[in-house]
């Protein structure tokens, strides 16, 4: 069975920039989170865009349908950004694509102690190996259909409707 | 939906001990992963036994059985050792518990770099939550049913017989 | 041969807010990583302030130069924002003290894969028992007298005057 | 100043073998480490020998003079395995070379959480800059001569004889 992952940046994906001291992107680091996992299926990495999620635009999202609408693989995990993850969720969902389609990212960077980013990938690979076609949310080691979930903020969290 | 976690040894929770020089067992390091994690749903950690999996007897098997019987969640991952993850698994499956039991573990301990433990965890507990009752080998990315998996030793990884 | 190892902020010991996605303060880092270095022999850690060093006002410097005044020991490691160490090492130096206080920071936090923090803090350590009476900033693998050094900033590397 | 760091070996560079499950050498982590270290000043690495201080021979030892011999930087980090360095530092303190040497290692290897490595080498960086000409060995955040100090095996540390 044969995975995409599309890499669209978030909070999973940021480095650390020692001149500003600030978290920004650069190379995604998801290659060398999927090294480690010793994956032994086909599996297509995609870097499609690197932003945040509050700075994704309606055409950020298309861009992500149209990814999703061209994959030869049926099986798709994309990495985002929490904060606006319901809304590309549900654009995705609306498309009715026939394909099962995961979103996930971290609350914490996969290069920072204490990321949930390695757990939380290997979950969303696991939920679209085994869910049926549709658009999903995985984080917080739950799978929630896209419609039907939002994040508590003040929490942190993801949390069914 | 709750879940039960149960620790038996293995590489994923090896420590280095530095007055000798060994990778040896120590306090399991899986409640650390699962607070990386960030879990939501109800969770049971139960820490049953440190053991390498090469010295897993039978006695050992049969406690592993009975942790699964007692065990109130119907839905549980057992991290072990690799190399004798698919006996264990196979007492388990012969057993007919009416649970989803997902065996995994990792080949580079949680605590080394690089190690593949945290992705394989998340990768679990979404085939424990996702997969109907039986029982389940997961690693290198895969879910694999009991009776037909191996680990091939030379390469590292786990195959479909 | 004491040391005194004084936690005043900065980079070095900035935490990831997973709820902000700012790099914020929290408990200092420094005593796990004294914990890692394996001390032998007498090391006072005092927690005096937390703050970036941007945010530092005269009065925190008095602070830290008091703290460097009452020290019981004669040798003395200060953690520090780089942004400013030098202003604080100039207040310190012009003090003379007759004690060796050695400042030092990093430019990725200790926290973060990458870091310079644990390099800095071990060279810091040796630079503060072997160098006689006098004020130190100690980074990129150099020791420089207070009065002779200042950050690059475009750079982020400390050089000579 | 400019500095020459010599790998042989030890459990500073130890990787682990997933497939045999034990610690072995491979390339070597120190241009990594010193990468961190962000250095601004002229430093020369040599991958010597990789192997456990344990297997060290005579020969392995003429082998780290000569390279100290043919330096052409009279300040010298060798990385080092404990259980044997006071035989190299003598080796080489018998020698009387006229250079500043400092011998260090790891009792936690530096891919392993928790280490010592990092802290030790930015130790041993400083010694050897701050250092007049002999030969040391700095562990534990201490540098002891070559002809005053031990390993205490059973507590894993140096001490002064």
């Amino acid at each position: 069975m044969s995975l995409r992952i599309i890499a669209t940046g978030g909070t999973f994906d940021k480095h650390y920039d020692p001149l500003t001291g600030q978290l920004v992107f650069g190379d995604s680091v998801i290659p060398s989170a999927l090294a480690c996992a010793r994956l032994t299926q086909p599996c297509q990495f995609e870097a499609l865009m690197a932003i945040d999620s509050l700075d994704m635009q309606d055409a950020h999202r298309q861009q992500i349908l149209a990814a999703c609408q061209r994959s030869e693989e049926a099986r798709i995990v994309i990495v985002h950004g929490t904060d606006t993850m319901r809304e590309t969720a549900a654009l995705l969902g609306q498309a009715q694509l026939n394909k099962t389609i995961v979103l996930t990212g971290a609350m914490v960077p996969y290069r920072i102690d204490g990321s949930d980013a390695q757990f939380n990938l290997g979950f969303a690979c696991a939920a679209a190996f085994l869910s049926e076609a549709g658009v999903y949310i995985a984080m917080n080691a739950q799978v929630f259909p896209w419609h039907a979930v939002h994040k508590n903020r003040s929490a942190g969290i993801f949390e069914a409707d």
